[in-house]
Formats: structure tokens, C-alpha cells, sequence
């Protein structure tokens, strides 16, 4: 307990990236993550800023005297500032403009004129380029620099800053000094319009087998470009927003986020589901009068939804994948209907006789134990196709699959799981 | 439907990277599979082939030709083979083996010391690296040719093939041809040990700033390197795997994996999952006679079960992703949890109040009004405390709690939600 933390914290920071820094950061109770703030050098703390989740970020804005605040946008460049300007107020926005080179600052311009779901958005301005008139002598000069991480090619423009081609630098080590670069380029060069969806210009970086596309306007003019980082990172951080969604939690949740804002966000997820349960107890209270005469069916009904619950799951699960990977198409939904249908139809008889025996063995009523098989079939097969169409539908309607599928997918096996068992259980049992 | 087809796969390989077209041939039922695979050259199948899912690449094996098969495996490089290598039937790997170069077979033995989740095993055999003794011209020479991607470095090594330090390509280009490699390089290389953990491996590559790393066995020799994307990839594919397993799955389950096989594998996930639902069954068979009286009672029970199951689901996302970034720790738990309590609270009174009143005008009974009130405060309670101490203790006891996190919290909040609603239902309404 003794330890000079501010040795400590130079430790740390000597040893961990500024992306770690933010993760340990985080992992603190505000109070104490002011306390190892201040440690930081100021440097330090603007590269931790950057790498901090965005609610972490603006949580600390809040604590922060503005002053404190002002220093963290000193200098930003633009692509940084684009990251997270959505959420930030005006005025500090304003001032980190403000403070940007000029270069910088029309950076930040052009790409404000891109929606965030469009690769201009979200583009890097660390390309290197060269205009083509230029000798090999020049490009050669240009690369004596340390170059920006993921740089393997000089893009080349013409006088317009059109971008006419591209040339990789360990090519040029043996080409002549006093040659010209338009003589020596590739012209056939791969890139990305700033207006292409972020996603896709993700993926196509990805599968491109470069380390990074160019981006360019309309007028084919270059403007930035995206790597191989930044594009797996995109992908990350959709997967994580996707997978926080679905649970009814914000994007970039803080572990430590204040209490009434995170009881508020889940609330609202906690509402939703609270109308499909209420949905469901209106199905079973149709069956009263049944339930009043059969309590074992009371006893019974969790197995039923449950294992409705989870078949659908199973599907439901293979075919967001499947769906999310672009592999479902008109052309092949009904073999894959037709594929799920079957293994429901398996699992359903299995575990339709299995529960039918143990159930039988338990309440010692024969009749009791088919109204529990027929359920349990009926529910696994209707589980299966659900399992296909309710994300097959969502999709339809541009709704993601993987936000709201579950929900929906669990609410109508639990509704037709109730029907199923406390139907036959009147029509056999009364 | 009067395409000709072989045109227009001819065009589809033109236009499509392997990887992609790995994709495409996995969205068809396996017999339309081999129809398009027989248009495709021998060159495309090798790379389709290395591209697909494990079970999707099993299945085609199964229908080609034992000829077809071998051709599989002509002159692959030992880290392709190494990728599936676990799952290929040992004719396979003896054959690719004694068909690979005796670099390259070198090369897969060395791997093969490596278990599957070390980076030895997984490491590729593309770095570039030259003898410290050599001249600078030599490795400008070796620029020349064209490097295998993300190759921005030429790692140099001693006459015992140690790796003694890196020179950047770009800087090469403004260095004296006749200058050493020994003196230029810079010696400060941050390299991976063989037997260090993939995924720890993974996300230093990631963290490093670099493209890639290089391997290192226990003396220090260079091995091979882990790239940026292999990195990223590596991590895509874990997540992938978590995803499928959750639901319990087999990791790259196949869009139309064989009936039998898919069931057998949905079929075990099922099996225990009807262990916690009879369970579950078994707690409300205990208040038999309370429900016999009072059958509302029946009618509610989803409502309490589901609203602790959400609560405890969103616990769950948070600290589940919180300790795969390690930020959960002894030190900061309590404080977590302490927080979680209160946000279970307050959506615990709000929900209680609000169920409390639909039910009160429902049934028009001012106790069971009651008893659910007091029964969703304690199990939104409870769920929002499990949501951190069932993945502590998993995690405590090395199981991964995004596989089974999720079937244990429920089956708690269900169990606890029933004993607490019909208990209070007992005391209250019999």
C-alpha cells in the first residue's frame, strides 16, 4: 500500500501502449482513475484520450476542469477528431478545429461532408503520395522519412490530384534515379470511392491482399486511404457494438458508467421484453381452467419453452452467420428450410420421447406424458423454421438479425410452446 | 436458367478472391457444390480449397475422388497444411508432406513440435531475412523480387541463423551499397517466443505498431513471423468459434452439414440444457398445492422468470467482455459489484411497481400484486449479482464464461425466481 504510485504509474506507462493504458484505465472506479490521470504526462494522457471507449471518454470530459478539457484537443489530427466528434459537444469540437494545422483542418471538412456509414468518414490522410511528373530520384527522397505505419506503396497523382497510379517502395530501390515516375508506375491501381458503404470498403480492404486501398472522390481526385488496421478494427468494434446491443447495453458501455444512466439504458430493453412475457402469460391464462384441474402442467411448462428456446437458438444462430456472410439467398433459403426442418424433426423425437419417459415416470400419467411429447416435437420443429425466418425476415426488412432476432426467435416458441402443451393437455387431459 | 453455366462461374473466378468464392460455394447444397467445383481450374479449387470452413472442407472430401483429393495437397506450403492439419485424415497429411518441397517439410515439422495453441504452430514461413555479414547491395537485391505481403522489414540474423536485428525496406533505399548490414540495423527487435500463447501472440502483434513480429525458437533463432493479418484473423476466428459454441454448435458448422451429424451435435447442447429446465421443473413441483389454489400464479410465473433472465444477461455481456480485456480483477470487483447492485435495484423497483400494477388491474387481487412485486425486485436483484459472479467463478475455474456463462446465469435466475414468487405466493395468498 506503500508504493509511490507515481513511480509505479511511470512504470506503467513506459511499458504499455496508450490502447492498454485506456483498457487499465478503465478498469478503475472514476475517483481512482482521476487519481491515475493526473500521473499521466500530458502527452500521454492525449494519445490514452484517443484509445478510450467512448463513453469512458466522455465520462472523463465531465470530471475534468474545462481547461483540462481544452488541452486534450490541442493539436488533434483530423482523423482522430472524427472518431468520436458525433458525441462531443460543440464547443470543444470548435476548438479542436480551431487548433488543427490548416491542412488538417480541410481534412476535417472534407470528410464532415461523408455520413459516418461511408468510408470518406473514416478515412486516414497518412497516404503517401507523389505527383507523376516527378523524378524516381524524388519518390526515393520521400521514403528516407520514417513512413506511417502500413506503407508499402506511394500512390501517384497527376496535376489535378487525380490519382493515376501507384508504385510499391521496394520497388524503387533498383530503378533509375532519373527516371520518371509516370514511366515506372502501376496504373491499374485498386481504390475505394469515398462514398462507398464503410462496411463493404472494410471488407474489400480485407480482401484486397494490399495493406491499404486509396480513397477518392468523384472526380477521382485521392483523398485518403484505408488500411488493413483500419479496417479490421471496423470490423471489431461493429462486432462489439452488435454483441452489446443485443443485450440492450449501449455501444462502448463503461464498466464503471453512472449508475442512473446505465439502470436507464437497460430499462428500456427490460420494457421490451416485459411486453413479450406479458404476451406469453396471456396465452397460458386462455388455458385457466386447465391448468387449475392439471397443475402438472404448471410444473411442466419451463421444459417446453426451453427447449423450444434453444433449438431456435441453434438455428437462429447459424443462419445470422450465414445471413451476415451474404451465403442466404432466395435461390437456397428453401434447402436450408428444408435442412432444419429435418434435423427439428431428429432432435424433436428424440427429446419429445425422452421427456415423454421421464415425465411419464414423474407424474405416473401416461396421457400426460403424449400431451408433453407432442409439445415438445411440435415446439422443436416450429423452433427450426422460426429459426430460419424470423432472421430471414428481419433481414427483409433491414432490421439486423443479430439485434432483435433472439427476442423475437424465444417469443414465438414460448407462445407456441404454451399453446401447444396446454391445448393438447385440455383436449386429453379434462 | 439457359446461362451457360461454365461461362459464368469463368466470370465469377475472374471477379472473386478465393476467399470469396470459399464463401459462395458453401451457400450451396453440397451436390450444386460440386457442380460449380468441377468448373473451377485446378489452380482455383487449391485456393478455394484452403479458404473454406473445417467441416465444409471434410465434406468435400468425402465426395471427391481419392484422386481429386491428392491433387488437394500437390506442393502446399507448410503453414496452409498446418492451418487444417488436425482435422485431415493422416493419408492426407502423410501425402501433402511428401509432396512439399524439403524446405517447406522442414518447415511443418518444426511446427509440429509447437502444440496448437502456441504461435510456433501457427507462425508463417514468408519472412524475409538476410546474414548480418552481408552488404547492403545484397539486400536491395532481395527487395528486388516481389515480397510476400506485409513485408516492410528484412530481419537479419548471425551465422546461427539468431536473429540479430531488422532493417526497414524503406530506409535501405538512401544506405550505401557498400556499407555492412551489421552496422545499420537496428538490434532493439521486439520478437515473439515460439511456445508464447496464440493469443497472447495475436494481440502483441496487434498492440506492436508493427506488420508483423518475428518468431523466435528457445535459442533465440528466427523461426518465422505472425503478420498483422494473420493476427486479426486469428482473433475473427476465436470469436467466430465462441459465438458457435455458445449456442452449442461445432466451431465452422457448415450452412448444410450432413442431417444426422448437425443433429448429433445440436442434440448434446440440448441434453443439458434440459438438465436445468427440469431442474428448474423440479423447484416449481414443490409449490404444487399453491398452485393448485391459486393459478395466477401459473399465469405469471414467465414474467418473473424472463425479466431475471434479461437483467442477468445484460450483467453478464458487460463483465464477460470486461474479463476479456483482463479489466475485472480482485481489486475492482466489489466495486462492480456494488455497482450492478444498485442498477439492479433501481430497475428492480421500477419493474416491480409497473408489473405490480398491470397485475393488480389484471387479477384484481391487491396480494398477488404483491407477492410478484417482491418477487421481480429480488430476482432482478439476484440476476443483476449473478451477472458478475458467474462469470467471476467460471472464469476463476478456467472455463470460458462466453460458452456456458449464459445457461448457468439463467437457470439461477429462473430457479430463484419461481422458489421466490411462489414461495411469497404461499405465504401470502394460501
Amino acid at each position: 500500500d506503500e508504493l509511490p504510485l507515481d513511480s509505479l504509474i511511470a512504470e506503467l506507462t513506459e511499458r504499455l501502449q496508450p490502447e492498454q493504458l485506456a483498457i487499465l484505465l478503465e478498469a478503475f472506479p472514476i475517483k481512482s482513475r482521476l487519481i491515475i490521470w493526473e500521473q499521466l504526462s500530458s502527452e500521454c494522457q492525449k494519445d490514452v484520450f484517443l484509445e478510450m471507449k467512448n463513453e469512458s471518454r466522455q465520462m472523463l470530459l465531465t470530471v475534468l476542469s474545462d481547461e483540462a478539457c481544452y488541452l486534450l484537443f490541442d493539436k488533434l489530427d483530423a482523423s482522430s477528431l472524427l472518431d468520436f466528434t458525433d458525441d462531443l459537444s460543440e464547443r470543444f469540437v470548435e476548438y479542436a478545429v480551431a487548433q488543427m494545422s490548416a491542412k488538417q483542418r480541410q481534412h476535417f471538412k472534407t470528410a464532415q461532408d461523408y455520413n459516418d456509414d461511408e468510408v470518406g468518414h473514416w478515412q486516414t490522410f497518412d497516404e503517401q503520395k507523389i505527383p507523376q511528373q516527378l523524378k524516381i530520384s524524388a519518390a526515393k527522397k520521400l521514403c528516407a522519412k520514417s513512413l506511417p505505419m502500413l506503407t508499402d506503396t506511394l500512390y501517384v497523382t497527376d496535376s489535378d490530384s487525380k490519382l493515376v497510379g501507384e508504385v510499391a517502395i521496394n520497388r524503387l530501390i533498383n530503378l533509375n534515379n532519373d527516371d520518371l515516375l509516370v514511366d515506372v508506375i502501376n496504373s491499374d491501381v485498386q481504390s475505394l470511392p469515398a462514398n462507398q458503404n464503410m462496411d463493404e470498403a472494410a471488407e474489400s480492404v480485407i480482401l484486397s491482399g494490399k495493406t491499404a486501398l486509396p480513397v477518392v472522390d468523384e472526380s477521382g481526385r485521392l483523398m485518403g486511404r484505408l488500411d488493413l488496421f483500419s479496417a479490421f478494427k471496423h470490423q471489431e468494434e461493429q462486432r462489439d457494438n452488435q454483441m452489446m446491443q443485443s443485450a440492450g447495453l449501449v455501444d462502448e458501455e463503461d464498466l464503471f458508467s453512472s449508475v442512473w444512466l446505465s439502470s436507464k439504458n437497460r430499462a428500456i430493453w427490460l420494457g421490451i421484453n416485459l411486453l413479450t412475457a406479458f404476451l406469453a402469460s396471456w396465452f397460458i391464462g386462455l388455458f385457466e381452467a386447465t391448468l387449475q384441474q392439471v397443475v402438472a402442467l404448471a410444473i411442466l411448462m419451463p421444459v417446453v419453452a426451453s427447449m423450444g428456446g434453444i433449438s431456435g437458438s441453434q438455428t437462429l444462430t447459424l443462419i445470422i452467420r450465414g445471413l451476415a456472410l451474404g451465403q442466404i439467398t432466395d435461390a437456397n433459403k428453401k434447402a436450408i428450410v428444408h435442412k432444419e426442418l429435418k434435423v427439428g424433426m431428429i432432435n424433436g423425437l428424440l427429446w419429445a420421447l425422452v421427456i415423454g419417459i421421464i415425465t411419464y415416470f414423474w407424474f405416473d400419467s401416461p396421457m400426460l406424458s403424449l400431451t408433453i411429447c407432442i409439445a415438445i416435437l411440435g415446439n422443436i420443429i416450429v423452433a427450426s423454421l422460426s429459426g430460419v425466418w424470423v432472421p430471414w425476415i428481419l433481414s427483409k426488412l433491414n432490421i439486423d438479425p443479430a439485434l432483435s432476432g433472439s427476442v423475437i426467435l424465444t417469443t414465438v416458441t414460448d407462445i407456441f410452446g404454451f399453446i401447444a402443451f396446454l391445448g393438447c393437455g385440455t383436449l386429453f387431459l379434462l
